[in-house]
């Protein structure tokens, strides 16, 4: 027999903000990737200069994908003052003006990293896995409910203590990465909590049942995964079993 | 029998840069909507207060959607010096930081117009057909090839005489309408052409066959019916035969 059973209210009632939040940020305890044993290898200093330059280039791929996804954002609300709020986002990466942005900041990662600036840019020595899992983090945004795609963002309440882990980190343990090369992380050291607020306040005031509170749980969720399945591509390829697709960056 | 008659070479090779701006520009004179009865009867006075106002009102959709296809085309392009040029469109529009953007402008014309502006921001006085054709257009911006969405934004090549003709029209000949409530128009003397002129020169840039060639002025044309639709829907419900759809915006 089919019986469905009915949902009691704790299953369906709205959750206050405070327990909102504390789902949202249980996920990144959970599942944010500084828990990945790539990312572990990286900051402990275990990975050699190959392996290092692997994951800068990949990881472009990445921050290049960040701003399209925030103009995606932008590209469907009707909320003019969202919109202004959001498009500070593709500055923070492309940069405006004099302001060089953090796509320029992670080149210099990749030049001090001895990588030709032309093809980073070009991503042809990304992994493929990297390329199709940061595409998918930009159709998220498009396509789900704006509440929702705006949630996605909220990796950004974990990142500060991952990028402090990894100025000191990488500083520490490479004698190949200077100062110099580690801006970006030190200018996301403001910028993504100041986002993050922003997004959290959001998404706190505009889910207003609670299956919208638990899809965008499920969306920071699904962004901790793009984050997550990234380092498993770079692992896979780069450590163990170290099998590099054919076309993916080589490490001399 | 069912024979293909060759295409002559006439009919494949590239346009020269010269041709090819010339074939975009003869759009303009064949469907630009300075030609449309509306626009004849807005700029010449004949149009009564109420009538001004459904322009007005409709016409803020297009305005509200106009940077948000500016971030779809941002959020699908790789080129950061591309995405870094186009995102001044968005603050154009939205305004950002101290300056507040055209919206804003247009807003402070329908406050002139005696339209309650919260009325105006939700669009729910504007025309079915409107919110239609504006959103087609996001949508073909999101969904063409770069180079023909950058093209769809040629219109401006055709807009300064259209605003200066509006401004002195308008100025003359409603005394509902006084110099400040112009403020879009002018600002737009010399937004349009800057942006146009990338534009112009990007399609040239990168139009590489014949068939994006001619792709890009379909663009051009496909943007000219977007603009004429608009001013068919307005003549339709508000001058002849004067059928306002269920729910519209009803002049009192």
């Amino acid at each position: 027999m089919n019986e469905m059973s009915p949902l009691r209210p704790s299953e369906t009632e709205l959750w206050s903000p405070e327990k909102f939040e504390a789902e949202i940020r249980a996920v990144g305890v959970e599942r944010y990737h500084d828990k990945h044993a790539f990312h572990k290898l990286l900051h402990g200093g275990k990975l050699n200069k190959g392996q290092v330059q692997a994951w800068a280039l990949n990881r472009y791929c990445y921050q290049e994908a960040v701003p399209r996804k925030d103009a995606a954002l932008i590209s469907r609300t009707h909320d003019r003052a969202l919109r202004r709020e959001w498009v500070r986002r593709i500055h923070d990466h492309d940069g405006f003006g004099d302001e060089p942005g953090g796509l320029e900041r992670w080149l210099i990662l990749t030049d001090g990293l001895g990588l030709d600036r032309d093809y980073v840019v070009s991503r042809q020595g990304a992994l493929p896995a990297t390329r199709h899992i940061v595409e998918s983090y930009v159709y998220f945004v498009r396509e789900q409910p704006l509440v929702v795609a705006v949630a996605s963002s909220l990796t950004e309440l974990f990142a500060p203590s991952i990028h402090r882990e990894r100025i000191a980190g990488m500083l520490e343990n490479y004698d190949f990465i200077g100062d110099d090369v580690m801006a970006y992380f030190k200018r996301r050291l403001t910028q993504a909590p100041r986002d993050a607020d922003f997004a959290l306040g959001y998404v706190k005031e505009n889910a207003a049942t609670r299956a919208e509170q638990e899809a965008c749980v499920g969306a920071v969720r699904f962004k901790c995964d793009v984050l997550w399945a990234q380092l498993d591509a770079l692992h896979h390829a780069y450590v163990v079993p170290g099998l590099i697709p054919p076309g993916a960056f080589v490490p001399t």
